[in-house]
């Protein structure tokens, strides 16, 4: 390994991975921040290979990390050595583990998403949080949804923080970001029946038929689904509520949904 | 109303809330923080008066804290008058709604929870984070559960961010706090099934009969059950996992479980 050396916290690239947490900084330069070992290595798995990999030795949790070093090296990554002072600001965690990448962003467009014949979908709207829009993913992923539509987004899916939340499956998930119109049509054009939770639903979501072309529709963390997606849905549901009127959040609704669309399917 | 008025950021009380933020503190004084006006206002609905309640009006976000104010000081709370500087310092929170009470803590004993003929409980293992243990709290909620056991305790329930991350539920669903092998004696004492999920199981927990006296039990973030829980367990079962092995954290993996007993329960 050839790694260069950084030794001031003025170096350009230092400050640029300061400006990429900023969303304006990360569309200008088509580019975003991928932390830690297994984020990166979750990224290698699949195929996409860090334009650059800041790392630190002193911060490094386990032994693998420099088989990762070598690989994004030998795959056309470029390696930069980083003191350990100088990484705690170049991480966004409390506790950095040596390892930060530097990628470019791809096109998340509708005409990429191919999907089998019976297909689970999800559809989000304007989710708020990055850190829930990483934990949908990881739910989406564990219920083995075939593909993430992002409607009208409010948190780009290269945030720093969906990223992390993901654990790495965004790099696995075939993900589109898109407008809700462009979403409705798109579940129209694929003959999908839309799923939309909503408490004013009468149909219980586990007396409703999941097991065929299904798009899960999920709204906003504070506003739900939007008037448009309420019309536009097929199959409006509700899950009962026991508790408090807020006791499930977005991604416990959604998950709650998958897992019976998933029990449903066998 | 008739609050007294706190100037200084070294007056006795404003220090201790400081302190309570800590175990120890918390411990040793039996009390603990609400911060929030729905907190503390479904603290008051459950019958819990906070002994303190801290207020600032300019960081008011509704019209409805008034009423609050005077609900604490009619049931016997005694309002403090915050400056807005110093109600920034003992707010944990990064959007303070001017609201920060001190309420004594109860016993959270096994014996006083009371069941229903076919009861529906949680037990929860060594959970280390917080806001899991309140996100746990919360989908216990929705899902109606009867108990909630933490057994052998790493994050206590009287931290502020259990009590915030919970919504108040915390001051809604009956919780005991004890050790793994009373949490274990209890279930057998109560004839529970206890339903444990574990990769290693073969049963699908949508195969399992979740309709009786039923115990989920949940391990940590980190090492999920322990042995002793897997040993004693009577109904191993596990989550269909689609995607990479850690996409389900255990607050999805217990809602998916309550709810697949709740589906059953009918």
């Amino acid at each position: 390994m050839s790694p260069l050396t950084i030794t001031s916290s003025q170096n350009p690239r230092i400050k640029n991975l300061i400006r990429l947490r900023d969303k304006r900084h990360r569309d200008r330069q088509k580019r975003f921040l991928i932390e830690g070992y297994r984020e990166n290595k979750r990224a290698l798995a699949r195929g996409f290979v860090p334009e650059e990999l800041f790392f630190c030795p002193e911060w490094f949790l386990g032994e693998n990390e420099k088989d990762l070093l070598a690989e994004v090296e030998e795959r056309g990554g470029t390696l930069f050595s980083v003191p350990k002072h100088i990484f705690a600001k170049i991480s966004y965690r409390d506790r950095p583990d040596g390892l930060l990448g530097v990628g470019a962003q791809w096109e998340a467009a509708l005409s990429s998403i191919c999907l089998p014949e019976n297909p689970l979908v999800l559809v989000v709207e304007s989710i708020e949080k990055p850190g829930n829009l990483g934990t949908l993913l990881r739910a989406a992923d564990a219920a083995g949804v075939d593909a993430l539509i992002v409607g009208d987004p409010v948190t780009d899916i290269f945030n720093p923080n969906v990223v992390r939340a993901s654990t790495g499956v965004l790099f696995s998930m075939p993900v589109a970001v898109c407008s809700t119109e462009e979403a409705i049509a798109f579940c129209q054009s694929k003959e999908l029946t839309t799923v939309a939770t909503t408490p004013a639903a009468e149909t219980l979501y586990t007396d409703a038929d999941l097991s065929g072309r299904i798009a899960i529709v999920m709204g906003s963390e504070q506003y739900g689904l939007t008037e448009r997606w309420l019309e536009a849905a097929n199959l409006p549901v509700r899950i009962p509520m026991a508790g408090q009127a807020d006791s499930l959040n977005v991604a416990m609704a959604t998950v709650i949904t998958l897992f019976e669309a998933v029990r449903q399917r066998g």
